[in-house]
């Protein structure tokens, strides 16, 4: 918090943010003739890869179309929970009692993206949520409500017939689904949260390996998917949601998600699809 | 990431696992019987302060009546974000040309709140969203598109006519508004980002205070409240939103916000409104 | 960092100073009389276990004893890092050419410990740094100097003879030593880093487990004993390093290690002993 | 912590383990040709500013020299805690009691520093150990414990004749020394911790930046140098410290300091002086 007495650091501060904000100038006026935000070299370096722009829609305004501009080795695709527990039968979903069939519309236009980019230098990175076999990382409260909501089954529980535990580690449902499964080169991040900045190694994962930008998808939308476009968003990374790409356990939840993120120009970055991001790619990586 | 040997953790784990599901299962019968989220003294100990429990909505099911119980000495209030730049006349919000009655409405909710939490043991935490003069905590890309959806006046720069730079630190738009400005003993938060964990020491003020529970109002409803509520969320925290001390840019996002909260019994946490927090301090409380 | 327009907060901030400066006061003029550091119920609540004293050394200055007052319930044992890499043949350690007598002589004393605090309600935590099979979370510069410092064997690597790659979960020589080995019920937390508040869901495990105090032990004592007692010291958390529990690469760093933790009055907390610990523990809790 | 079932991610977990492993192959041997930890632009991408080598001490063997190279427009040069609490009189080392001498002889070399920096392309970047003049952010075991060591005088008191209370931002005292006082363009971060990443918005900073590299200098070495050295190691920074631009309060923890960081071939980074940055930023950023 701000503190108690009068002081001016208006002399060395001017510095920092008249560099900065002539940097902003110079990304502005580009955007208002190329509708393009451009790959800042300025801050990240020359190219590692290729450049290739991705086109975004409702931005800045809604009907505006705009432009992303990537930089394909500093690119990570995310994959987020895309486990039988959120779209398969008898995962944690499927026994709270939620139409499948939401979810489950994500598989197709992710694995259409996965075609598109396998073979290519943009980074392919799944999550998935789950807890220690012991609980020990869930908190009481999260457990708890699934519990009830699950009418006496929740995290950590055998469900009658059930592939495992929900929601745990090791166990068949909490994998990914085979539709969707890593192959050799791709990255695999378990986290503890809805979110995973705060309860994984994601931060480190993606500073190894240099990524400035994130192509989002997985579910569900509204939950797992904005939490960790916000957290990103907070820390710096340019993310785009491919939005046929992300699903909700509520239709309604899941097209205000996507809005929300279109908010004031961008509030947690750009939204995208799959077509776009898959055209993007072909035209420019192979 | 899970590992690549075959290992077996059963033997071990089983004893935290069954000691937690035991605990999970004593409040869910609990829950059967009272319909309350009792406050876990095997958890946090006895209280310190008084119990009380508040009316939550749509719990666990739409439609459903659920109570959340608070120990008042382990409850913070949090006020998010109530600065001129998001409710107030020529502030960002303002700038970025949106019906500022909307964000405006959770004013009266929240001095009513404030009102009637003043002087009792439950503490009180403002936020506030900024940044450094130097706008050396402020990513490119979030400046950039606030001076694009400013029409070329963004965050740091200043506009015609207005109080100061929008969201910079000490500028009086950033500040709280006059009616509801801290009084001597609560606390303020300064952030730099939409959330609070990840860019202030709000960890190490909720425990340096013995927080458990947090009763969440301010503004944005679904950018700046929910991202707080789904980190505190995420770490544990017991977050119960009252509704109408929240407010968005978009009616319909806040309205979505709010739903979400509700999905999966509860998925960050709970939802209650001004009236029903008020009538339940008054009735323990005094 | 500070803003740059002169305000006076001093009104609304002297409150909550002026408490916490009179609790402050309060715990000073006890320890005048007791030399006791006691466990603090006006932030935590009334005890949920036994309160038990541990003497410890050079405190507040060099030459002086004091003790540090602990509720069983709210304490965490830690056994940080008892790896075959760490203290046994042909892991990490034994690799890199230094003497395995150093940090194998932690062993017994924590054995010791571990005997003593099982089947009460003090909880256990092994710590265990490695990491991924794909090294993902592994930095780059980590990597490649202990391929350096092991002649072109380092992380991720097979050594001849060796029971498997080095600092990579699931391998042999990763795991916690036999003689140490978790018993069930026991929690073990898996870091990348010698820290584990950024690298792990500590965070979260000690919350929900409602854990205010620490006691260290494990290796080695000035890489990843004093990196966690430095972060979770900063974090508030009541740390208490049993110094015959720990050990280095290199004794003058092992001993200068527990003589910096007394500087300041006890800059991270405080140095005791195994057999002070268990003592308490016997005397208390049995 | 690892998961309890049989699985072998071995097919696609390969994939990224060999291609990290064959970059740590070329640096390796590199290494063994030029003794030099060339700048990765496989990782980070083609230089941004201009790239020189700084000769780092007993490296990777005790009595062995080699190399780090930097490319300085992502290279950030911190001056930690150069406040008159930690090297000035009547401030908070000096009221403990502490010889000022110690603290004091980093001021002239880290001046050096900043003078030959000052005008290149390396980023200057302060940090201020300080709590809000409410105390929120500060643990209540840090402000009794230095009250204690203080004789009564601890952090937020105010000492007969002294130019503030102790640690609180605002206060003269907390404030860096004129010597070293940041000029236009320079960042200075405030921090409540002894650490910075969990209590500043240092990650973002950093981020913002563009920022790989560390240059480490200020007091005190053991205490907050140690532990921001450790944490930006941990997050995979290169990280470099200036022997003789930094002090403690207790010789010998000073000098074991700087011996535990070589250890391990470098297990926090590397050590070298001011002496040699300066002639290695004299002949190549001139």
């Amino acid at each position: 918090m701000a503190t108690s007495r009068p002081r001016s650091y208006e002399p060395y501060l001017s510095g920092h943010r008249e560099k900065m904000l002539q940097r902003v100038q110079e990304a502005y006026d580009r955007f208002q003739e190329t509708r393009t935000f451009e790959f800042p070299t300025w801050l990240y370096g020359p190219p590692k890869g290729t450049l290739f722009n991705v086109e975004v829609e409702d931005c800045p305004r809604f009907g505006d179309t705009a432009y992303v501009q990537f930089d394909s080795a500093r690119t990570a695709f995310l994959s987020i929970d895309m486990q039988t527990d959120f779209c398969g039968p008898r995962g944690y979903v499927d026994v709270m009692g939620y139409d499948l069939s939401l979810t489950a519309a994500a598989i197709e236009p992710i694995k259409n993206v996965l075609n598109a980019i396998r073979g290519t230098d943009i980074t392919v990175i799944h999550t998935r949520e789950g807890h220690e076999p012991d609980l020990s990382d869930a908190p009481f409260n999260k457990i708890l409500r699934s519990k009830i909501i699950g009418d006496g089954v929740g995290i950590g529980d055998m469900i009658p017939g059930g592939a495992g535990r929900l929601l745990v580690r090791g166990e068949k449902n909490w994998d990914i689904i085979d539709e969707l499964y890593p192959i050799p080169g791709e990255i695999v991040v378990d986290k503890a949260g809805k979110g995973a900045f705060g309860s994984s190694t994601i931060h480190m994962i993606l500073k190894n390996l240099g990524i400035t930008h994130l192509v989002i998808t997985g579910i569900t939308t509204d939950v797992c998917v904005h939490t960790i476009m916000r957290e990103a968003n907070d820390y710096g990374y340019w993310c785009v949601l491919l939005k046929d790409g992300t699903g909700a356990t509520d239709y309604g939840n899941h097209e205000a998600a996507i809005k929300s993120i279109k908010m004031q120009g961008g509030v947690f970055g750009w939204v995208s699809d799959s077509r776009r991001f898959i055209e993007a790619v072909n035209q420019n990586l192979r």
